[in-house]
Parts: C-alpha cells; sequence; structure tokens
C-alpha cells in the first residue's frame, strides 16, 4: 500500500485520489466532534459547505439536528457549535446531525472522488489504521489544515495513523515527516502543540476542555465511513 | 521576527510574501547549483520559465551560458545540465548564465513579490541564516518540493536554516515539523532521504556524485541575492 499525506486539502487534486481510501484528518475539532457523535449513536453525521444548506435540510426534516463553527463559535440558530463535549449520548442517539464547519467540510468535499472516505482523529486511531489495512487499497491522509497552512495537530494524527499501519507500506516524503514527528512527540504531544497557532487560537477561546479532549487516544472503535450522504458508524476497523 | 515555511511553491499566494525576505530552497539541484557557480565566480545567474527565453536572452548576448534541465535531462542546446559540478570556476568565472529548470524557477517567480530574494541550500545554510537575521524582516523558506509534494531534501535544509536562526523567532507549524526533522536526522540525513522519492529518482539516474555535493554543509559564504535580473553573490552573511 502506498500513503500519500496532503497537510492541506487546498493541496489536492480530487482526481488524484480516485480509486483511494482517504482518511480525512481534522482534529481540532471538526472529525473529532464527528467521531464523537457517531460512538455516542448518532445515525449519520452530514456534512455541507454552507449554513443555509444545513437549515434547508433541517426544514425537509425536523428531527435533523444542526452542528457546525465558523471560526471556532457556534452557528446562530443551531443546535450544537463545534465542540465534541456537546455530543453527548443523550443530545445525538439515534439522530441525524448536519455539520457544516470550516475546515473539515472543505476536506470531505475535496475527497469526494475517492474509493472511500473515512473520519481519523486521535479518538479512533487503531481503528482507522486497522480499517485501512483490511482494505488494503492505497491511503490517502488528507490534513484539514488550518487557513491554508499545515496545522500541527491534523499532521501528528496522521503521522499516528502511519505509524499504527504495517512497516510494508510505501511512504511519501510528507508521510515520513508526518510519522517522524509523532514518534519524536509521542509521549509529550502537547510539548510541541503549545508552540503552535491553532492550539493557542483555541486556548484564547477558552476551548482548554476541548483540547484536552481532542488529545484523548483510541477511545473507541467507531470508523465513520462515508455511504454517499454522510458519515455512519462503521465497525470495520475492530 | 516570524517563520514561514511553504512545503511547495504552488502552494503561495505571492502577495503573502509582500516585505518578506524568502528563501528559495531547491537543494536537488537548482539552488545548490547557482550558488556553487556564483561561488565559483559567475556573475550573474538569471532564472527563465521557457527554454526559448534562454536562447533569446543568449541571442541577445552571446557571451552569456545556458544552464538548466527538464526531468534532471540537459536541455539540448545548452551549455550546462543542472548538475553543481558542471559549474567549475574554470566554466563559470566572470560570466552571466541563464537558468532554465523545472521547479526552481518557478519557486523564484513565486516568491517576486518579496522585498528580497535569496537562495538557500545546504553548502551555504549558516550564511543564510546570518544574512537573514541580520537583515530582521520576517522569514519565508520557501521549498520548490517535486511534482506539488513536499520533497524531504528541501524540507530537511528549510529545518536547518531555522535550527540556524535565534531561538526566539516566531515558528509556523511547517517551520516547527521541518527544524524538528533536521535535528531528529541532523546526524545522518542520508538515512532518512534513501527512502525518498527525489533521492531515488536521482540516483536510478545515475546522479550520486551530485547528491554526495549537494549534501555537504557549509562549503562557503556566498548568499545568492537576487537584484532585479538574476541572482549575484552577497557576502553579508559573513
Amino acid at each position: 500500500m502506498n500513503i500519500t499525506t496532503y497537510i492541506q486539502h487546498d493541496f489536492v487534486n480530487p482526481a488524484d485520489l480516485a480509486g483511494k481510501q482517504t482518511v480525512v484528518i481534522d482534529t481540532f475539532r471538526a472529525t473529532t466532534t464527528m467521531t464523537t457523535a457517531l460512538q455516542n449513536g448518532a445515525s449519520r453525521m452530514v456534512t455541507v459547505m454552507h449554513v443555509q444548506d444545513a437549515f434547508d435540510l433541517q426544514k425537509a426534516d425536523p428531527t435533523r439536528l444542526l452542528g457546525g463553527e465558523r471560526n471556532t463559535q457556534k452557528i446562530a440558530g443551531f443546535d450544537f457549535g463545534n465542540s465534541p463535549l456537546e455530543y453527548t449520548r443523550d443530545a445525538v442517539q439515534g439522530r441525524e446531525v448536519i455539520m457544516s464547519t470550516t475546515n473539515g467540510t472543505k476536506a470531505v468535499a475535496a475527497a469526494a472522488q475517492s474509493e472511500n472516505i473515512v473520519l481519523g482523529c486521535f479518538h479512533n486511531l487503531s481503528a482507522v489504521a486497522n480499517y485501512l489495512a483490511k482494505q488494503g487499497k492505497d491511503i490517502v491522509l488528507l490534513c484539514a489544515g488550518t487557513v491554508g497552512k499545515l496545522s500541527m495537530e491534523d499532521f501528528l494524527t496522521a503521522g499516528a495513523i502511519v505509524d499504527a499501519l504495517p512497516d510494508n507500506c510505501a511512504l511519501c516524503d510528507a508521510s515520513i515527516a508526518a510519522r517522524d514527528m509523532y514518534r519524536l512527540h509521542k509521549n509529550n504531544l502537547n510539548g510541541v502543540l503549545q508552540h503552535t497557532k491553532h492550539y493557542n487560537t483555541m486556548l484564547q477561546n477558552g476551548l482548554q476542555h476541548d483540547i484536552d479532549f481532542c488529545m484523548q487516544v483510541n477511545t473507541g472503535t467507531v470508523v465513520p465511513i462515508f455511504d454517499g450522504i454522510g458519515f455512519i458508524s462503521d465497525k470495520r476497523g475492530e
């Protein structure tokens, strides 16, 4: 298996992802949030680009819940922001959630031509790696990044997935760099993240609890997998 | 000083580089070659995008020499390919050389709005770092990359420059990752490079001697600096 890592979704030529399995990574916070919601029983997480699309889908089916953010803030009229801590079992079990997030949604759209799309974060590292290895197709690790730039938390998540995959995979240079950065810092990820931009933006917005939650490793076995409409829970990573 | 690292020139919004000092890095081989030619007495290295532009400039002044490559091969009718070993003192002293290279030239074009542009490679690491520190402006490390992807040798060169700059610089996430990769591998750069794509493409093309030459560290003090037409030798890095 080849493993290709993109540090930011704007750098992707969508046609290059055809026939591959793509992992979208937006660790702070979209993919952590969606993985958490599915772990807590949400029936499906649907990503949309525009806020109005979310309202339209809720109008068509009022049982749908709306979640998402713009510049780390909850969108007016939505049920949830983008904090994974909001998506409790009481709040989401059995419900479909429409998500509009700045970066994560764009990353999912960039992966549209992939054979399958899954969501990765620290919470489901091992499950995602197991799923990918079982599928056996070439792998794309698609980091959302932050405002067109490499974002360390996504890069480290990608590196952790590379590290968890078999040693005989063929790695692009970015995959090697991500893996080595993860191995260098895995015993103290906060030590490197505390010097990075997105982490500090979140701290300034009072999101320390979200950071702590997003940094939890292997809390579950759910692999969010795209079913053509949104992401549903898949247990093939077990 | 802020240090921003771009892993590939296609990812640059040229307007973001206005007012900054940009280091273009194409270690295998364009910036190593141009730095070497200036160290060996070339009067100026002019980069052009198209082969015909090079021939036109030579027609206007037949003392000009032509250098460059397409897909690692010398261009027909040119005086030199892109091997730094060709640009000896005997061959280039006092001469202006017109260079057309696949990636390096595009990277220089992407940096056009910068306050100043210099060329970086392993040969002039310390000189470039000294030059940047003296100028005191925000720094952009612009890696050429290979075919739209992160290329490890450029990333490590960028990391080495970050490592050589004062500790109080503010680093973007990519700058942190590049620096950490350099520090992790600095005692055995070949150990990580031998697993990378561009390195192996060069080996397959019989360019082991070029690789060995490009990996030499701090062989001189020339900082190639853009004078509006091309790159001339600057000794302000001493």
